[in-house]
């Protein structure tokens, strides 16, 4: 059949790193990912595009330099491009982004929290 | 704050009809849509865009020509543009769709199915 469903749990299982997004599926020129989060993560701002979160399982913090959003599973927000952000999450939490190919995990500010980009599960 | 976040519990509470997405943000040029399926949909395809699909709560089947495929809470699939595909729930389905602004629900066949486009809550 042209078209297979995708299993979040049964993609979720095949990793236990954290930070480091998986490819799961392409929509046009867009890309879905999956990605654990637990600990802190870098200050970054992707300059050309905005980015979806929605949070799966568990709940995680994104602190805007004018304040902390709290997001727990069944919610999502779109961080705007240009909007600097850092991600972090006391206990683990399970995450799938929507972005445009190509954007990398630490948009402007590569650091060792940069992870490889257009990994797939 | 620059950014708030989206509940979509409490989205899918403010409309109760079928078939009639509803809008919750926008991410550069892409809309995210919740939508409640129950019953049957029309035979469509959208010719210039891929469509993604995720089950948030409840179970569906997306129609192929050349297969049926099954869908519940916890899985997504994208069907690419140009495939005629035709949704159908049994029951009460609930539904968060990705597709660019602008994008009709009926694609290429319009009916009394065809809802209002960019309808926000």
């Amino acid at each position: 059949m042209t078209v297979t469903p995708i299993n979040l749990s049964e993609k979720l299982a095949l990793f236990d790193d954290y930070w480091r997004p998986r490819v799961i599926a392409e929509m046009n020129d867009y890309q879905i990912k999956l990605v654990k989060f637990q600990g802190e993560f870098a200050w970054h701002a992707h300059a050309d595009t905005d980015e979806l979160f929605l949070v799966l399982s568990g709940a995680m913090k994104i602190m805007f330099r004018d304040g902390v959003m709290d997001l727990s599973a069944g919610e999502m927000c779109v961080v705007p491009k240009g909007v600097e952000h850092k991600p972090l999450a006391p206990q683990a939490c399970h995450v799938l982004l929507v972005e445009p190919r190509g954007v990398v995990n630490t948009g402007d500010s590569s650091s060792e929290l940069t992870a490889e980009n257009d990994v797939w599960i």
